[in-house]
């Protein structure tokens, strides 16, 4: 099916495009080289070809960027800017009135892939970024897409490794398995100090149009008892966005008729 | 320098990047083999490697998107994330007081480019999207970007063609250039009915640690006379999102000194 040679210009450009990280957004053509582990004039090739289609830019002193061309292309037209965009104004609100961060995730190849964040001067300590990630048992919107997530993903999941990241992790397969079935009675995903002892995270579903769960939308805050208050606001703005998503109303059956629906993880 | 199979692959793989858009971010395989203009054969080729690296998703019912992985790595390691993540507070401050519609632009390829647009329910007509454009003669955060851009930019712009949306748009170069004097002088663009006769754009510029322009922060609101009222917020925030970008003080010589200092477009 494929030729030699296109598999492996492709594979290359993919190499290049994984070697610019947030810590380190310029590049010279040799730390490119060196990170991609291709041949210096492979890679100012390849580079330079990049940049004659905006894909990437140069600055005056010859450092290479990811191009403003490559992320209009992809941003324009993708899938995840429809739920971002019905998203913002309920992630606005609950910004508004509680403050700390707001943000969005979604799944992606096993992890949280976050799609937007609104954070705070000053708000409790948090490790996600847009476009950063997390593993899917410590967050709270990772609990909440696997809880809803198929089932071998669950499944995968509970075989482990689960990282712990304080001694509030759920790094025990029963203990998980047990989580993710209280987060599909209850609605949502509560999580005292999970990923930082500091932090708490709630986290709620976001359903499509035919109520598939796409996305979870989360308040990190101070893991004190004052957090319980947040549940509502967030329940409520994810509720919102499931709506202005056109999903089919009532969402939440899981209230009355329990887990079954999603798919056979009860413990 | 360059191998014409590397050129090959790499401009085909843009084409069918470009083959996505806002109102079609799912298309078949035929689909983008139509509006790419290549071969069947090595359009599903080239799919199935980009599918392969995560760069396109596949639907269950065939039809292809543009893939997560490649949104993660453009928008984790883009350096307009830095400029958006400063922005976003002071915009989401706008929007909460303002209303209807504000946003972040950027200039690119001699257009405007919105990194960014918070907008409201029932707010007033807009043209911009996020990872939208629109051409620099006509909108407010254009008129900022090329008012403060490169001298040669400048003469290109006024050098047509100008495009006339309304009977307002500043389609005449002699006019053009006294608007461009004028956001200079008065460090921010109001430009009433510019686009649609319905709407009025404010714009001030954001500068970075160098005191370079690097942004516009623009207000989109109903075309009347309250519309002032806006200025002072729209120049406030830009100004904030300058200071978090570490933009020596004063910014503001060119109400002192002169446009000279943005060097020589005054008519």
């Amino acid at each position: 099916m494929r030729t030699q040679m296109g598999e492996s210009v492709l594979s290359r450009v993919v190499r290049i495009f994984e070697a610019f990280t947030p810590e380190e957004p310029a590049l010279t053509v040799s730390e490119i080289s060196r990170r991609t582990g291709l041949h210096v004039a492979t890679t100012s090739r390849l580079v330079a070809e990049l940049v004659s289609h905006e894909f990437l830019t140069r600055d005056e002193d010859r450092r290479v960027r990811i191009g403003m061309r490559v992320w209009e292309l992809v941003t324009r037209a993708s899938p995840t800017l429809s739920v971002r965009n019905a998203a913002m104004p309920f992630m606005e609100g609950v910004h508004d009135v509680v403050g700390h961060h707001v943000q969005l995730g979604v799944l992606d190849g096993g992890e949280v892939l976050f799609l937007e964040r609104l954070s705070a001067p000053g708000a409790v300590i948090n490790y996600t970024r847009i476009a950063g990630r997390l593993p899917l048992h410590a967050s709270s919107s990772g609990l909440v897409l696997l809880a809803h997530g198929p089932a071998d993903l669950r499944e995968r999941a509970l075989a482990g490794p689960l990282h712990r990241y304080t001694p509030n992790t759920p790094a025990d397969p029963a203990q998980l398995r047990a989580i993710l079935a209280e987060v599909r009675r209850q609605g949502y995903a509560y999580c005292p100090g999970y990923v930082h002892p500091e932090a708490l995270g709630v986290a709620a579903p976001v359903r499509d149009d035919r109520g598939e769960v796409v996305a979870a939308l989360a308040v990190i805050v101070p893991n004190n008892v004052g957090a319980q208050s947040v549940v509502p606001v967030v329940r409520t703005a994810a509720r919102g966005v499931s709506r202005a998503l056109g999903t089919p109303a009532p969402q939440d059956r899981q209230h009355h008729s329990g887990a079954v629906r999603d798919g056979g993880a009860t413990p």
